[in-house]
Formats: structure tokens, C-alpha cells, sequence
């Protein structure tokens, strides 16, 4: 299909991913990196990671049509893999471009037990190639990446695109605050250490606190009392923090003063907690000169330049660890629902992100020539 | 056994009570009841309910000794069941003699499927019976009751025993907010209907609004966000409130608050919620009379006098339907924890608790004198 669209080659590599190339004016030319991935979540919808695929598609038809050929390599990789739905192995398919393919994953099992070694193999993948796919960061001007926003922002604001200025700096806690079970009839409120209260006041706090930033978030999405009845004074509260921030001194200064609160309530209310950090991943700030490109190919197409950062996580995080990198969102209608079929845009934003690709193309065609 | 102790005849009754009288000096004297119940939780405590019935059992062997009669009949119930631990019919003993027995309850399975009926008759009880153990209140003086405090109040006092002022008024209900599900890092903080945070808020407004009268307690045991995820804002949060109060007038105050702030909570946050009764029972307060006896036993036992509500419900509060009636606590030891096997008192504290009962019958005499 690819080659259809006037790719110079396309195949598909070692981990499943399908890479495009086309080819620049003159041999031995450095190569600008795009793409996103093609897998989503169960029950998902159709526009996360497949617009980062298809709006290179159609600038390189566009340009294969006109028979134009750019000063440098144009590589278009449609990543096998970025959710972790069937194995726990999250951004594995652009972890492969960096070095970082974790051969353990291949004993993991999926629901029915098949192994991804096996899954792989079934796929017809030659496994043994997979440290091949590692990139020489030195042949790659930087890595650029269309995605759909997921968020409501956009939306809220009848903006068609947005500027990602950093990929947030992300933190996640399983936590447990442990009280004293009593009787909910005979235990006066002020003999209580309420378990539940305790987290209850963390909520709120995580809730001011990050909301103080501006463009923080902080989240307690798995909140419980473990076997908890109607009739007693919680003894356990289970939950998680989710914390976010585009830089990562911000997000740590966030989860210091999270975590003192925590400490706080529970010196106060004379109860315990632990905390176990379950994930960290670094804030991924776009590349000056990269977001640069993306702000003059609006601003030449007179959409409004609206800057923000990305809360959840990219193929370009992967791609930020050896090379350059600036993404730009879509907006997405129905209040920016992503990971379900209501999730959508519309034809005349995609036609300007698609507008916007070849606007950066050819910025950085002139300013190589 | 109780045979052995002096009554002058024992029982087991349809439901399963064990009846014993110790018959007045004269034929067809009124009847002064007293009792509580021999069942317990899975796993509870050695005094709950057995205490208010050893406590009686001890006063009839002495008086049995001495040869002595009183000028009412005594009438000890050792109550079959009043936990609702194997089938759901919490005071199904003491209900039935106040002709509250519920023949569905009959068909309701245990965890090994065995029908009430069937257990009952396994027993040897004749179920057909049970109407008939409903008792004339006109043949009744009233009814008294011994039992464990369960909860810290007088242990932390360092006081033996309570007079109880009124089994609270309590009413139970399951509750859930729902929000909008959304992504934990793209959804802004101002952009949120954060199910949980609702929740939050109130379970805070419970604790507060609870301490504010001093003697109410509210408790959120249940709260869970179903399937909760990490990194996701979360979109339900279902909970349960618990709330109690001496009068029915207090508890209802304290009722219509909490719901009006949940109300409120919902609009500001824009989420909604469901609310479900599950349960209510009426306060019962101590008869002044029975209750002012109580306090006579102790002032001339000179223990200070301190008078508290319970939390907890009791069998009194079936009995109080139908006749006057007022409770004796008992410290509990180890911060009053009861349903579990450290529930704990002394020696003397029991002692006490005997002598008090014995002061009680022989100041009833000496009124009917």
C-alpha cells in the first residue's frame, strides 16, 4: 500500500513495524524520522497513532505525484506497538529504534498463554534481528509526529491544531494508608484513625495542588477499602498517584509536596502509609528548533498558535532519548475522548496537519539547500 | 445448666432461645425480662452478648442459695441470633418475640446452601411454633440488658460500667457519584468530573459534620472506584454511609446535611450521584425509669455515674417495641475492640456488673414492696 503511495521502499522489520522511506534528490543524504503506531487499545478508536501514519502518507503521495524529491530522506515508521494491551511491554515497538528491546518480554504470556516469542514467530519476524533495528542518531536530522490530542483542550479553545511543547515528566505510586478497623456505631468521631479519611484529604490535596501549577496533573484513579463494610471505620485504604508535569523539576516538585501532605495527614491523624514507586519516565521537552518548525508551518497556514503540553505518553519519548523531536496535535471532537470508538476529528483538521507536514517539508528543504 | 443454677425451668424455644424463669414468690406476678445474645461474629470476642446473659445467670444462683423469691418473675432470654452472620435476619430472636419473625427468612441459603428451614429443623426446632413466642408487653414490667460497650469510651475513662442513654437511630445507605472517565495525563485539571474527588469532599463533610454534635458518627466503610486504573481520572466512585445519632430527630439533621452537601458537591463538580436506603432503625431511647434504676445500682455500688449512647445495635432495641427498657455497659478492654477474639474485660469489672443487677432486683422489690 505504501509503495502504492509513492514510497521509494517499505517493509516490514524485525518487531513488526512497517517502515516507508522515501528517498531524498542525492544518495548518502541525512534522514528525517516520522511516524506513530498502528496497534491501539481494545474497544479503541481510529485516529490514535494511525494520523501520525497516514498524514506523511499523504504529504509523500502528494510529493511522489509531483515527482519532487527533498534534500533528505524522508523514513516513515508505523510502530507495531505502543499500548503494552496484549504484553506489558509498552513503546516496545520504538524502544526498538533506540536499543531498547528487552529480550525477556519475549517469554511473556498473553491472556490465552501464547508467548510473544511465539506470537512473533507466527508473524513471520525474525526475532534475532531485533538489535539490528537500533538507529545511528548521526544519520537522523530529528524525529517529528502528528497525533491526535486525546485531551479536550483544543476542542474547548475550536483550535485544529496545537504545539506540543513537552511530553510530560510522569510519576505513578501504588500507595496503602493503614488505620485502626473499629465499629462504625461505637467508635466516637474523635477516637477514629479512619484510613479512608486520611486518603480522602490526599485527594483533594493532589487535586489543589496540581491544579496550583497550571499544567500539572495529578491523579488518584484506584482508590479502595480493601473488604471494607457498611458498619466499619475503614482500617485499610488502598490507591495509586498519578503525577504529571512537562518538566521534570516540576513534576518532582509536585510529588515532594504530595508526598509531605501524605505525611502530614498521617502524623496528624495517627495512621501509617507506604508508598511504592510503580513507574518514573523524564519529561520529554520538544527540541527548540523542532517546535520552531511546527510554530512557522501554522503560523505560514494562519492557524492560530496555541502551545501545550502533551499529558500522555508518545512513540516520540522513545525517539527523545537519541534524537531531536516535536510533535503536533489534532484536536479531537467529543470533549478529546481517546482509548474509545466515540474518539474523532474532522476531514478539514486532518487536511491541515497534513497541510502543516508538507509546510514543515518545505521549510527544511529551503532552509538545507 | 441453667437448671443447675437455681431457675426453676429452661427452654429451648422455636426460634431457638434459651428461656429460663425463676418463678416470684407468688403465682401470676408480672414478668421482669432480661437477656441478650449467645450468637457471635465469625471470629469475634468471648463477652459480646454472653455477658448479658452470665450477668443474670449469676444474680438467679445467688438468690436460688439463699432461697430467696422475688415478688416479679424473672425471665432470662439467651438470644439464638442476633448478628445475622449466617443468614441475613440480624435480630431474628429477639424479633420473633415481639411477633417479628419474617417467614421468607426461612428460605434463605447459607454460604453451603442449606436453607434456614432446614438448619432450624436439623435443630429440632418446630418452626410452625414461632408465632406463638410473641409476648403479651401487658404481662412484661420491662426489660433490662447487660452488655460489653464495644468502643473506647469508658476504658479511656477508666470507668467500670455506663448507663446507657439510647441505642442510637441509624440509617444506612449505598451510594455512587458518576463523573467522566477520562485520560489521567491529557485531562486538565480544570476540565475534570472527578468521581472520586466528590467523594472525597463528602466523606470530609461526614467526619466533620458527625464530630460537630458530639455524639453522632458518620462512616463511609465501602468506597471503591469500580475497575480503577492508574492513569485513569475516575468516573464512578460507589460508597456507602453509615450515620447514627442518639434521637432519631438528631440523626435526621444529621441525614438531611450530608445529603444536601453530596447534592452540593455534585453540582459544583458537575457529576451526579445515586443514593439507595438500605436500612434505618428508629433511636430507642432508655426508659427514664429503667434507666434512672440503673443509676440507683450504681450510685449505691459507688461507681460515678456516666451515661453514654450506643452505638451499636442490641437486642433491647427489638424489646423496646413492646416494653420499657434500659442497658448496662461494661468496659471493654484494649481500646474496646469487639468483634474480635482481643475483646476483653475483667474480672472485677464483671463483678461489678453482677452486683449492679442484684442492686436493680432487689431495689424493684423493695418498690413493689
Amino acid at each position: 500500500m505504501k509503495a502504492d503511495c509513492g514510497f521509494d521502499d517499505v517493509e516490514i522489520d524485525a518487531v513488526g513495524n512497517v517502515v516507508g522511506r522515501y528517498k531524498a534528490a542525492t544518495e548518502n543524504a541525512r534522514t528525517l524520522l516520522t511516524g506513530s503506531h498502528y496497534d491501539t487499545v481494545r474497544n479503541g478508536g481510529k485516529y490514535d497513532g494511525r494520523l501520525g501514519i497516514f498524514t506523511p502518507m499523504a504529504c509523500v503521495a502528494e510529493l511522489a505525484a509531483q515527482g519532487r524529491r527533498l534534500p533528505f530522506d524522508l523514513e516513515l515508521v508505523a510502530f507495531a506497538e505502543e499500548e503494552g494491551q496484549r504484553y506489558k511491554a509498552t513503546f516496545l515497538a520504538s524502544g526498538a529504534l533506540v536499543g531498547q528491546f528487552d529480550p525477556t518480554w519475549l517469554e511473556q504470556k498473553d491472556a490465552e498463554g501464547v508467548t510473544m516469542r511465539e506470537a512473533m514467530q507466527h508473524a513471520g519476524l525474525c526475532i534475532d534481528d531485533i538489535p539490528k533495528l537500533r538507529r545511528n542518531p548521526a544519520d537522523y536530522l530529528g524525529f517529528v509526529e502528528v497525533h491526535i490530542e486525546q485531551g479536550p483542550v483544543l476542542n474547548e479553545l475550536n483550535l485544529p491544531l496545537g504545539i506540543v511543547t513537552s511530553i510530560n515528566g510522569s510519576v505513578r505510586y501504588l500507595c496503602e494508608v493503614q488505620g485502626m478497623a473499629s465499629h462504625a456505631g461505637t467508635t466516637p468521631m474523635d477516637r477514629r484513625r479512619d484510613a479512608a479519611a486520611a486518603v480522602a484529604e490526599l485527594v483533594l490535596f493532589v487535586e489543589q495542588r496540581a491544579a496550583k501549577d497550571g499544567d500539572s496533573v495529578g491523579t488518584v484513579g484506584i482508590l479502595q477499602v480493601p473488604h471494607g463494610s457498611t458498619n466499619v471505620v475503614p482500617g485499610r485504604c488502598q490507591f495509586t498517584l498519578d503525577l504529571r508535569a512537562p518538566t521534570d523539576a516540576q513534576r518532582d516538585a509536585l510529588v515532594a509536596d504530595v508526598l509531605a501532605e501524605l505525611e502530614a495527614i498521617c502524623q496528624r491523624r495517627g495512621v501509617r502509609s507506604s508508598v511504592e514507586e510503580m513507574m518514573r519516565a523524564a519529561a520529554a521537552p520538544s527540541a527548540p528548533e523542532w517546535q520552531g518548525r511546527w510554530e512557522r508551518a501554522l503560523t505560514d497556514l494562519g492557524v492560530p498558535l496555541f502551545r501545550l503540553p502533551s499529558g500522555a505518553g508518545h512513540d516520540a519519548m522513545k525517539l527523545h532519548e537519541v534524537m531531536p523531536q516535536a510533535m503536533l496535535f489534532v484536536r479531537g471532537l467529543n470533549g478529546g475522548i481517546s482509548h474509545n470508538p466515540l474518539e474523532s476529528t474532522t476531514s478539514d483538521d486532518m487536511q491541515l496537519a497534513v497541510d502543516a507536514f508538507q509546510r514543515l517539508l518545505d521549510q527544511l528543504a529551503a532552509d538545507m539547500a
